[in-house]
Order: C-alpha cells, then structure tokens, then sequence
C-alpha cells in the first residue's frame, strides 16, 4: 500500500501500480502539491515602544469590516513574492517609516476561527521601535496610539493573546541576550535602562544587583555627556559595545539580566 | 485616500466614495479576503525521545519527489478544517498512533524558496515521545528511524534549522518547566532523569547540584520500586507529583533545573 504521510488525499493511489516506480514520485508530487488546501496567511506586529518608564505597544483602529474600529494590531497580508518577514518588514514600515528595526517572530496562529473574516493564518511578530524617532503624523494618519501595555484594551481576534506571548518572549529574550538597547536611540543611562528591564519583566528590580551585573559584563562604553533631565546631579550616558560584547561571547560567557 | 493597511491591492479604492459610508467597510472586508494570494501551508514534527541516555530525533525518508528518499522530518499538509495544532496531532497519530503527546509550537518557516517543491510555508512542532511505548513496526511501515541528535544526517530543505531551534526551545522548556517528565513511562530514576538533562543540555551536569535542586523543589514522589537494570545498588524510581507542582507554583516559586 502506498503512503500518504502529506494528508489523505481523495485520489486512490493504487492506480499508480500501473506505471514504472520512476514516473510515480513525480506524479506524486503534483498531486500533493496541487490537491491541498490553501489559506490567507497574515502577519500582526506587536510595535514595543519605551514611553515614560513604561513598555507601550503600538494599537490602531481596525479600518476595515469585522471587527470595524476596534483596537488592532498593525497588520497585512503575505503576498506571493515575500517571505514571512519580508511580509512582517512591509507592515513594520507602512506603519513606523523606518527600516532595520529588531524584530522577531513570536508564533503562527492557527485556530480554524481565529478571524471572524475568513480562514486566516496568521503569523505574530514583535518589533523593537525607538519612540523618540517616531513620526507622530504617521500616527494620525493610521489613527495609531501608543498604549501603555498595563492598560492594554480588548483587541480584536487573538490579539491579546498575541500580546502576551510576545511580552513574554520579550522578557526571556532581554534576559539572556543585548537586545534592549534598540529601544533607545543609541545611548541611555543606567537608570532609565532599570526603568525599561523593570517595565518589560513588570515588576521592580533590586538597584545594587542590577548594577553589578551589568559592570560584570563589561560590554558598556561609558560616555562623557550627562543627562540632566530626570535629576539633579544628572546620570552618564552608556552605549552598547558589540566589539566588546563579542568578545564577552568568545569567553564562553553568557549575558544575563 | 482611503488606508489600505492589509496590503496593496490592484484595484483603485478610490471609487468607494460614490457609496455610503455604510457600506463602505464591507466592500473592503470582501475584497481584503478575496483578492489575496493563499498559500499551502504544511506542519512538520521534530519528534524528540530519549534511548541510551541519548536524544533522538525520528526520522524519515522522504516518500515523493523532489529529495525523494532523502532524510526528512514528519510533515504534512493543513486541510481546510483543521488548525495547526489539528494538522500536527494528526501528523503525530500518523507516524506514532499515540494520542496526548506533549506537543509545542517552535515557529513558522516562510521564506520563499524554502520548498524546490512549491510555496509552502511550514509550521514545525516539537514533540516529546515514549520510545518505551513506541511501536517499531510503525517505523518500518514508514522507514522512519530514530536518529541521536549530535549524528544528524543533512535533512531536506530546512528541516536541520527547524531540529536546532526546536532543540534551543526545548533547552529553555526543560530549564524552567516540568515537561521533561513526559519522555518517560510515568515513572524514573534520578540518575536517567540526569542522563536526560546532559543529553538535552549536551552538556555534563554536576550531580550533587542537580540533585539538590531537585530535592529543594518537592514536585517529585519516591517510590519504594527500584531500577536494578542500570546498576548494582539500584536507584529508586520517582515520579512526578502535579499536586505538589501546583502548591509549588501557588507559592510564587518557580520551576528551574
């Protein structure tokens, strides 16, 4: 008996004994690949943004029926041409106008019905944004806003629960990998990069321990410009040395915060 | 001008202002989920057991066309009324005819060419299976083989960069979830649970270390049972306790090994 491990097609392959065992894998192949279902697939960006010592995401109003002008993430079809993320990068820049932002993938979503609009796959994608950058008529056009993510509304469809597993991912990721520096526009200090592990892990961190784990590493450049903004005495700013973080690698070490 | 937020589509929108408001979202809604591209979309299972204190992955030879015979993992195609986790078990009941496998999603793989077959995007799973209750006369029917990870053949299209970050997933899954108890029968020794730890973590573990981690968590029921196969002394089975895991995890502490 012939096996069918990709899917049980209607065709009765037994007729296949009648041709020589060279022709059947192409016939095979075409009718595996042209006798399948085929379905929407989408992509939904959850837009991170550091606003105010709190982790915002990205929302806008649903433009178009069910669901319409209700909250949304930003999201957008995969086209024949484009890979995943190259579907995912479209969204990103429709909606930020910038290019090159850390994103990565969270999940496929793929309950049969997940979209009240039709059979829709859909694949999740968290992105890093620099909020200082963001161009704000951008976001009256799309009727965007950036939403703290402890007062995160009902989404539509499977969109909280998007959310929440990018949030999560989020927090394992700057745990164990630099990451968290694309939230800021090259520099920060110390106390607002605090602020920002503090708003992503979502609860308060021990200031001390914080500190030492990060001079541990040695992979920070200290800069001689201060930020007066948010205090008296001001606080120096640091960047991020990849020179010196791979060299941390290269040590066999590992990042941890 | 109209957003067109789910993709540039061929036709003009502009023609929508000569209809009501009203009736606007719905023009939209049937167009946005008709005239876009649909894809075929497949799972495929890196299916993990554990034998000879080695991680293994089950393997296939490729039954159709192209990379006919080559190694593979299991795969199959979505079908309409299925959703992804659906299609998945379904692949899993193919090759295993087990049922209430420990499953979990790694990520969905999409880039163009991935398939010399067609477009596909793919979905793979991970898998932790029983090779105690596997059934071999399966494996023959399929030519299916299990496969120690650190000797894994070239696999078809990009099925080795599903197995590694299923394996990095995994890693992490292990580190902080009681999920590792589902290679074995109900029941196991310390020093297999150890042997399971090295060969997931590829990496030699200190015992006294794991032990007391182990034992400072008091998710885990000893038995008066003893494994004699392994060694002289023999070592006492245990197993996994969820009412204890529960007051564990009710007591705001968390799971790490």
């Amino acid at each position: 008996m012939p096996i069918k491990p990709f899917g049980e097609l209607a065709t009765d392959f037994s007729f296949t004994t009648f041709y020589s065992i060279t022709l059947l894998p192409i016939t095979l192949n075409t009718m595996y690949y042209q006798n399948t279902d085929k379905f929407l697939i989408s992509v939904d960006c959850i837009i991170f943004g550091f606003h105010k010592k709190e982790l915002h995401v990205l929302l806008t109003r649903r433009p178009v029926e069910p669901k319409l002008n209700e909250w949304s993430l930003m999201g957008g079809f995969m086209e024949e041409g484009e890979s995943l993320s190259e579907a995912a990068e479209k969204v990103l820049y429709r909606y930020t106008q910038q290019k090159d932002i850390y994103m990565e993938q969270v999940a496929a979503y793929g309950d049969v019905n997940r979209d009240t609009g039709g059979r829709v796959v859909s694949v999740a994608f968290y992105a890093l944004v620099k909020t200082e950058k963001f161009n704000t008529s951008l976001a009256k056009k799309f009727d965007a806003k950036w939403i703290n993510i402890k007062e995160l509304p009902q989404l539509v469809f499977d969109h909280n629960k998007m959310v929440m597993d990018a949030l999560m991912l989020l927090q394992y990721k700057v745990s164990t990998q630099p990451v968290a520096f694309h939230f800021f526009n090259d520099k920060f200090t110390l106390p607002a990069l605090q602020d920002l592990y503090e708003a992503i892990y979502q609860m308060e961190l021990d200031k001390r321990n914080f500190r030492k784990k990060l001079s541990t590493m040695e992979i920070l450049d200290k800069l001689e410009e201060k930020d007066k903004m948010n205090s008296k005495r001001g606080a120096y700013f640091f960047t991020f040395n990849k020179h010196k973080y791979n060299k941390f690698l290269a040590e066999g070490k590992r990042f941890s915060l």
